[in-house]
């Protein structure tokens, strides 16, 4: 047998949606109709989490509700706290979240009266908490209380990591960043899911193979190492020389080109990049900024790719002052979401994932016992 | 748009694979080229762990290596000691080498000089142990040593499970299954493997989300449901009578027909039938056997569907004195081995999975502030 296949099952139909389109023609990204750039400009992503979760916006007390939940479910359970002090200050943040959320689904388990939704709730309201306890425990031996009482999960993560209040336009970019990351139709991480809670597997299970898919480098680690990449350059012409000689050296560049957005921008771009400029004016120094910029540019001209997601919100993050390891756990506290939608939308309909592969191994042999070998 | 598509990929081919075959043409169920009836016959798991990970049959001194390796890695790490005393008595068995596994993964991370073989044959030896240091700590309160000098997986797990060295047709009745559930293609937790791998995430990240996956009733979960069917019933009659009413109330029964095994019988099946019946033979009490063949007998005549492995399965290791909550996880100690090669062959050829999907959602719409709603 050799049928012809498509590799990383591009272009391959794996099911239906109603949570968003990507690249659609006429009508770009939405999220259950809205278009992306007036969610990001109006809406909060409170709103946002409630659209994709439960499929319409919420009313004003629908809203103040949903919120008001999400503070209520910032503690940590006890066992939880232990778990993750045993988890290395070394340990990769996203090792941390995976088992974190692993956790927490042998300590509240999804259960009929415990379901779909309120899992959905507790992961989004616990992941930064589980982030922070762990890193401040690690790096100052401090066991911080993780319950806040901001209205906003972007405020919220901020006052954990910082220790004080945010100033709004650092919130705002942070809570704008956590729209635009909220969701995206069948990448590897919501696929992951997906296929995870096709067996009927529970909530975690499904959410805890999202961060672990999440993590690669060709996914959301991508973010990381464009912020890598920025900080290498101390100036525009710099980068310009760095980045030509990678081009000549055949290096991979992250934060450029994306499979479903191949010959359109990703529409989330320019709005991160926006606030990337934002902050970078506020801070008053505008060198990581420029030095991005430059970068697109270059690449723009000799590779005619695109900046996705990842490449500006690397600055934009940078300048919020999140640590770079960071970068995909925030991604994280985004896309629950959309990993939330994907999970009780492949419920609702379920068949369980289970393609087929082309062999390619030895033909039959006869087996020889281990003394005869 | 409204292409069509096949739910769940269901014969979509979703890659290349040198591992295996399942129910091809001429070829049956084959690991490497080997038919899974000679392995199960005259192999060791141990083996046949070797072949699926390295690709041909071990020698006498690569195996007593390998066994050698093997038993040098069945001791815990204190954090991971400490972690799974966390997760309380009642958890999920499955949640547990979930939670186990990612924290591994964050205390003695994949690296380079750390590869992916090494955290193979770390996460084959620990996960017995794994599973038994949570047992015994919640059941009796004791922390119990994981490690010990049996030769084979199968004595180790029993051994730690009871106490005490197993007898040998009981330890061979573990040994076989270990080969029968070691490998089976694109099934769904294979598949959730190499989706996670396909980002380039971690190694323990890509076994996190086949546990996981591996955990649902549709997979897994079906030796431990079939388990529960068997024992409600005190005798062949019983059981007709039972099936029957089950079948009229069009309830699901787990352990018959399987997507790929569609009009052939599964291979393994009869095998680990007959191990049921010398285990049932052994123990002087053949009820739970007959039970089973009846159960088969029925549905066979009324759903023209076969066993999978799952249902003999279940009597066998009821035989065997494992409990029925362990019975998935006894897949997993198997299926890593699976896992491992499935994680190993998608880094070699790797492409990110990236489906795309139908879009049944709602049409563009307005956005809407909160308080104009």
């Amino acid at each position: 047998m050799n049928a012809s296949y498509s590799p990383g099952l591009e272009g391959i139909v794996a099911g239906e949606t109603a949570i968003s389109t990507v690249g659609k023609e006429n009508l770009g990204l939405t999220y259950r109709g809205y278009a992306i750039g007036e969610l990001a400009e109006q809406a909060t992503f409170e709103e946002v989490a409630y659209l994709l979760i439960h499929g319409t916006l919420p009313d004003a007390s629908e809203l103040a509700r949903y919120r008001k939940r999400l503070a209520a479910l910032r503690g940590l359970p006890d066992g939880l706290k232990t778990v993750l002090e045993q988890l290395p200050a070394k340990a990769h943040p996203m090792d941390v979240l995976r088992t974190g959320c692993s956790a927490l689904g042998a300590l509240e388990p999804e259960m009929a009266e415990h379901g779909a939704n309120q899992v959905a709730d507790r992961l989004l309201a616990a992941f930064p908490g589980m982030l922070l306890y762990w890193h401040h425990f690690h790096a100052a031996g401090r066991r911080i209380v993780t319950e806040t009482d901001d209205e906003s999960q972007a405020g919220h993560f901020l006052r954990l990591l910082h220790g004080s209040a945010p100033e709004e336009l650092t919130r705002r970019a942070v809570d704008v960043s956590l729209i635009l990351y909220a969701e995206h139709e069948f990448n590897a991480s919501t696929f992951s899911a997906r296929v995870t809670a096709s067996t009927l597997s529970d909530f975690y299970a499904a959410v805890t193979s999202a961060i672990g898919t999440l993590r690669g480098p060709l996914h959301g680690g991508a973010n990381e190492e464009a912020m890598k990449l920025i900080g290498r350059f101390a100036s525009p012409d710099e980068a310009e020389e760095g980045i030509r000689g990678m081009l000549a050296r055949k290096e991979k560049i992250m934060g450029f080109g994306h499979r479903v957005y191949k010959t359109v921008p990703d529409p989330r771009s320019p709005i991160i990049q926006g606030w990337s400029r934002r902050l970078a004016e506020a801070a008053g120094d505008l060198t990581l900024y420029r030095v991005s910029e430059r970068i697109e540019e270059v690449i723009r001209r000799e590779k005619g790719l695109y900046p996705n997601l990842d490449f500006y919100s690397a600055s934009a993050y940078h300048l919020c002052g999140i640590p770079t390891a960071m970068f995909t756990p925030v991604f994280v506290f985004a896309r629950i979401a959309g990993w939330s939608a994907h999970i009780i939308e492949q419920r609702a309909a379920n068949r369980i994932f289970r393609p087929v592969a082309v062999y390619t191994g030895p033909a039959p042999r006869k087996y020889v016992p281990v003394g005869e070998r």
